[in-house]
């Protein structure tokens, strides 16, 4: 198990190439935010704007049209029940991010069920929040897409089966992922990242200042425009994305007694200029 | 009688552990926000955000639900008439708000009937605003939870019988609380907090700059988060976050004609990590 | 005709009294708001509240509740066409702001009833924008209330019969400001207050940048709470809320080429902190 | 082919004239935001007021008014379904906007028939985004008005014909902008301006940290209030537009990583004031 330094923002976060445009910086598409929880999607969203995605689109329940428009402008907003939308969208992502604030009702498993139907092999699709429940409880849930989970212990214990208690035993977790056939990114005091080369790596950096809600659906958002937008290793960009997560908070926890995901936010594109290689 | 004083926040606001997570800093509720307040509900879920309770929800009037989502996407929504999931919601919570914006109509009697029907003595409840009027008024109005009033001189007045010429009498005060069988943090000039162990201390900080309204829906949510996330005993925590609120006033009247309540929920997060113990 | 120094703030903003609460500070209704402009109402709300003013409630269309709540929580909302709420609240306020966004249709016409039939002497009312125009041609819209009017050059041509290019004969203003029975706020460049006691104040401060769309409706903003909250004569709190919407917007320009709105009303409390008698 | 240089700033920016009033800057409508890309319409116009237009309409979606009054409420709202309101106000137009977030259904088809039926040749028109590939589409869509198209490089091939791989022959791009009877802003990596008199001008400002969703709708909104207020040439005002846009970015790409639209409208005002002659 190899420790994330700091050395992996440089290796990831190149200077953007002159002759580029949006196209160049990937397509995101977030999914998630149902009527109670249109926040969390919105600040996934927003997370990936600011990360540097090219073009960001927010798949939500109608409900959340306005705030989506008044919070973060930059971003498309669809409504996750207009199916001929949603799928023809679906389509064209890079990366996908399924479950942040999503629930566990009927529509979200309807939800799921059409990401699931229409990604393909090549397309990215981060797995968050309630939606790793819903995947670990119904067997019939599956797809061809390239899958991240972000569970954290609980999530993890549905998911692998392993009681959080065991959870300790990092190749009994690295068993259950590799069964899974996704990377895992298992979120806890100093998070772990079980990759399918076989490759774990341990955060050392975040603190008790990010123990606030929505603070993992911002990192869904980071995530997906890292992997849009960069070119170094699939492993490198994940890496690199949960590291900036956790490292813009403990920078912010100097000053700010709990880190919001919105403070985190805002300060993504200084950071990341910052630590630009 | 006892005047509190700054050693209340060092003793209160501590460190977080290392090994914890946004569950380890409690569930917060607030309830209120009728549609022609909804302002009232957003800064008191606001002020818990800011404060540092690991998850807040806002129940309210089902309009408010955009307003909620772009002011604060950190905090859940839940419509305050949607009985089964605004039941199922209480159930889980550590602090409810009840009242901010609630207004005095059927619905809010009927929100204030479900609350009261619904929590446990485990519980504690913050009764604000037009819900201390209500239950004034309601003799049926009952509940088993742990009870903290914050009304002012008016609506102590209404609750206590006390006419408000003769509240400077600390006897009388006391003796209405204690046969209230709750907390009562009366809000004036230098406002009083009368605990159930018979202890009544005294604010001397907070001025008139704070004299506009919504200033008392942002001590509730700050009330709700400290009361959720901290060790101290019951009585302190709530004199810290008494103290908080009227003191980070204090600092910014210094700059500022009026302080409003937005301006006091922004700079929690850095007042209280400079008074971190 | 005197000129309006900066002598009338420290004259007028004083320290507030140390045992006051916010109906200390006023009541202030703003009326306004039609679909299309409901950032109006929104703007001369916000300023009231920004200003100092106790309580603030925008009695607006329907359409703009969620905008309401989510750009100045402070305030709250009314529809403006439920005529019970509108009209049992118009009865509580001390200054009314009649005509920020208001329109000129029939909707409006209605609006203007409403308020004018329901106000009395003591209140003092505001009348800004198409009011303006709409009272003009309507000899039928009359009312008991003290009123101000806030034309600006058009306006005044339409309410007093004299055309733009004789507005410079300010016997002539007078003249029909008297037999109006009403203050008069002639906002242009260097504009002028003519009082019903004959005195007539004239603005040197205030320049180019502020030529923007909802100056005006701020400036009501500032109107409202100036009259609501001090205690120096009724000329000298107008002349000290005109001069500081201009004076703020003149330090702003020193590093912005056009001033907003939203930028004077963020910089309001700040400015009378340092204007502070 | 001419370098746009930094001496445009001064050359158009001036000090405002001290009599003047917010008609003096001009009328500005946009026109886009369909229901899922209402913050492309926002942006545009929020960018309009920034960068100094005296008056702000945004006709678009009706879904989007609560958007539109919550982030530039100095701005009016008007339902671009709403066909008496929408065309009366185009005829009092200056500058129109068409295109930002307007999408390509029929809807859109039907807003661009209504705008190009009633805009008169004295009217600006500025063609943005899918309103260029559904021009480009639909031979029956003229229009007297004076164009100005704003087309990416792909949107460019759809309208002159033009295969990207060849729009590197200026005289070639010349000839299709002179065939349109239009002026033409070819945006890319080094922007162009084709202009009815002969001229082309480049842009060797701007970079790669402006690859990102909404950048094009923020260009046409400073366009808009540059045409709107100035007194220079219509090249010079275009020009200096341009310039401004991708100068800010420049500036502020020194400390951000990704620049945002709302970055850049945020600094418009300062801006201008730095640049003013």
């Amino acid at each position: 198990m190899q420790t994330i330094t700091a050395d992996i923002l440089k290796k990831v976060i190149h200077q953007r190439p002159q002759n580029s445009f949006k196209g160049t910086f990937g397509k995101v598409l977030i999914v998630g935010g149902n009527p109670n929880m249109g926040g969390a999607a919105i600040m996934a969203g927003s997370a990936a704007v600011h990360a540097g995605a090219g073009l960001v689109t927010i798949a939500t329940a109608k409900e959340n049209l306005t705030a989506v428009h008044s919070v973060i402008p930059e971003a498309m907003f669809v409504d996750y029940q207009d199916a001929p939308k949603f799928i023809s969208l679906i389509k064209g992502m890079d990366v996908i991010v399924l479950g942040p604030g999503l629930g566990n009702d009927a529509t979200a498993i309807k939800v799921i069920q059409t990401v699931f139907a229409n990604v393909e092999s090549s397309q990215i699709l981060i797995i968050d929040g309630s939606a790793i429940t819903l995947v670990a409880q119904n067997a019939a849930l599956t797809t061809n897409a390239t899958i991240i989970y972000t569970p954290h212990q609980m999530e993890w214990q549905r998911l692998s089966g392993i009681p959080i208690n065991e959870q300790d035993d990092i190749h009994c977790n690295q068993e259950a992922q590799q069964s899974l056939n996704a990377t895992v990114i298992l979120k806890k005091h100093h998070s772990e990242i079980y990759f399918l080369n076989g490759e774990i790596h341990k955060l050392m950096v975040g603190g008790p200042a990010m123990a606030t809600g929505g603070m993992g659906d911002t990192l869904t958002g980071i995530l997906a425009a890292f992997i849009a937008q960069f070119d170094a290793s699939f492993e490198d960009r994940i890496q690199a994305a949960v590291f900036t997560h956790s490292k813009i908070a403990d920078e912010l926890a100097k000053e700010k007694y709990v880190v919001l995901p919105t403070d985190i936010i805002s300060y993504l594109q200084k950071f990341m200029k910052k630590n630009c290689g």
